[in-house]
């Protein structure tokens, strides 16, 4: 169900929110529940009104120039809970409800499996949920 | 104390990294005992040198257009504890100790102290830690 959202509500936010020069804002993606970081994407003006009135989260991709939903090929969608934005109004953070258990496309719960050991290797710490060349057709 | 972090080494981390054609790379700052998202800024190549030889966060300021080390000013410094990255190489985590309890220059624990409500307004939703006017002169 998309909820009713008028054109002067959605400029209110709009004209409060600092798209840069390619027309694009980072949205940081939390879990609601755990506050784990799942993944960082970025959002034009229609990704973001699209993901308030459907409560889905939408992205803009810059490598396939084009919207897309989220968990639109896995079925792991992001169902919107709270929506945050920054002191500079250049920053937008959502906690979600990631169904599915796994935001990350490779499979694993979030884009940030990889920590830098003392090492400055790149270590694994994170749980794979699925099994990407499963669900990615 | 600085950690000894040699050319070789760096160069091993900075290859795998991905940098914007500004020459920067979003960073997302949580709290490492909270899990509470505190901000998010960009680092150059130099910031993240800088941030992994000292353990305290440096930024590249876009609109100032030079490195700073965040606290500088305030004392409210960020010891780093974990760095993480994600899928793509191009968006870093880091978990900190946020030195004063608070990271947003405008006093605020978090950036994100103003959620959207329901009725599409801008509400405030975090704690005030200090007065900026006492705090930057």
């Amino acid at each position: 169900m998309e909820m009713r959202l008028d054109n002067k509500q959605f400029e209110k936010i709009i004209e409060n929110i600092k798209f840069n020069d390619q027309g694009l804002v980072p949205v940081i993606i939390q879990d609601y529940k755990t506050d784990k970081v799942l993944m960082l994407a970025y959002m034009n003006k229609e990704a973001f009104l699209k993901t308030l009135s459907t409560k889905k989260t939408h992205f803009y991709s810059r490598s396939r120039k084009k919207l897309w939903m989220k968990g639109e090929q896995s079925g792991n969608i992001q169902k919107v809970k709270d929506i945050y934005i920054d002191c500079d109004n250049d920053c937008i953070l959502i906690k979600v409800n990631q169904i599915g258990k796994a935001a990350c496309h490779t499979g694993y719960e979030s884009c940030f499996f990889r920590k830098i050991t003392k090492n400055f290797d790149f270590k694994i710490v994170d749980k794979k949920i699925f099994d990407p060349q499963k669900v990615y057709k």
